[in-house]
């Protein structure tokens, strides 16, 4: 059995989510977009759109089933292999911190791309400008607190229990994504998150993904992804 | 047993997606930010924060315990009353379909605060009649082609079995939502998604819905909500 990770090729974007937690623990997958291509990959889409298709990359497939939505696939495969929660209260507890970083990384895309996904960056900067400054202002320090209080409840290292879960993962991409994107802002504000960056640190170190990091798998950062490194949107 | 829901008094919002389930189902609730007001919302969430706190209301509390972010709340009470789905299959397409519709939500908010949700609507005006035209024009088909489409997929008039969900009330509170706040462009393009408004009108005519609509416990909508009358962001 082999999962089929659809997503589009050339960016980490939202894919990165669902790969940390397959490579962590040792999954078996296939990156189908990168394999196939972006035209597969919307044929696919067509073919699954009038029985319980995705709405967007990224998705899962298994035995023709789509699964759909990170923090769904996510809950799924925290269900199915260790890469989750198995007491009620701290699945909950993870989808609800899952839920909240994916807010977080829908408003992170909106920094660059605020009037439409359908317009380059440069056609809408000046609002991005703006939008940027409120983000990093307001929306950072209210969303790190949280998650570094978060990373301040468990009874270990890690968000629940003594082994690293898919919510840890993701943390960690979304504190590897922030740095690239806002790196004066991160070095400002990363003093005041100690717990949060602990768990980015703890997961960076994990065998799986460190072997991810340094293979091509991993695909670099851009200026195609979610998060985009544009100076001027930048400050501490 | 009475689920404590706490949201922000005075509007509909989030809130009005775990509402609706509850009144459907008749499960126990206090709707407690609008008994006890704005001012121990703020304390209850203080209160909880340094322990599996919410980030935001809406959040459900029982027995001390705090369950939010609204799809996850959905499928705790799936899961605990005949509100969701028992096929596992079924519970991730459940899932999945709120996600999808939480996404448009949080597309609907930024229509009117593009900018910053600390300013004034009136402050980001220019910048919200741009995004309400992509939004209408290249967002509301893509979305409700997409929830059309899922409300044929099932082999009952519900979106699974023949049971409505807390989907089916979703998709009815979008609807409603998407009607008040864009009438012209509604008017248009309801003919092309029959299956949609059929859920829609399904869920209006459920027992507890019909007698939740007719009640005070109904807010009204308004332009503090999520979804909001501006007659300039609209066009057929």
């Amino acid at each position: 059995m082999r999962y089929g990770l659809w997503y589009w090729p050339g960016i980490q974007g939202r894919g990165e989510f669902i790969r940390l937690p397959l490579e962590a623990a040792g999954i078996a997958y296939v990156d189908c977009g990168r394999v196939e291509g972006e035209d597969m990959l919307v044929a696919n889409m067509a073919h699954h759109a009038a029985k319980r298709g995705p709405f967007a990359p990224p998705y899962l497939e298994l035995d023709g089933m789509v699964i759909a939505q990170v923090a769904n696939i996510l809950l799924f495969l925290g269900d199915h292999h260790q890469v989750g929660a198995s007491r009620i209260a701290d699945r909950l507890w993870l989808n609800q911190l899952q839920l909240t970083i994916a807010d977080m990384v829908t408003e992170v895309h909106s920094v660059h791309h605020p009037v439409a996904g359908s317009l380059t960056y440069e056609e809408q900067k000046d609002t991005a400008l703006a939008v940027a400054k409120v983000f990093r202002e307001e929306r950072m320090p209210k969303f790190l607190t949280h998650f570094d209080e978060a990373a301040k409840s468990g009874p270990g290292e890690w968000l629940i229990d003594h082994h690293w879960t898919y919510a840890d993962t993701s943390l960690f991409q979304l504190v590897e994504g922030l740095r690239y994107m806002f790196p004066k802002r991160m070095a400002a504000l990363e003093p005041a998150y100690p717990d949060l960056i602990r768990i980015r640190d703890l997961v960076a170190d994990l065998p799986g993904i460190r072997a991810y990091l340094k293979s091509e798998r991993r695909l670099p950062f851009s200026q195609n992804g979610i998060f985009r490194h544009y100076p001027e949107l930048d400050a501490a």
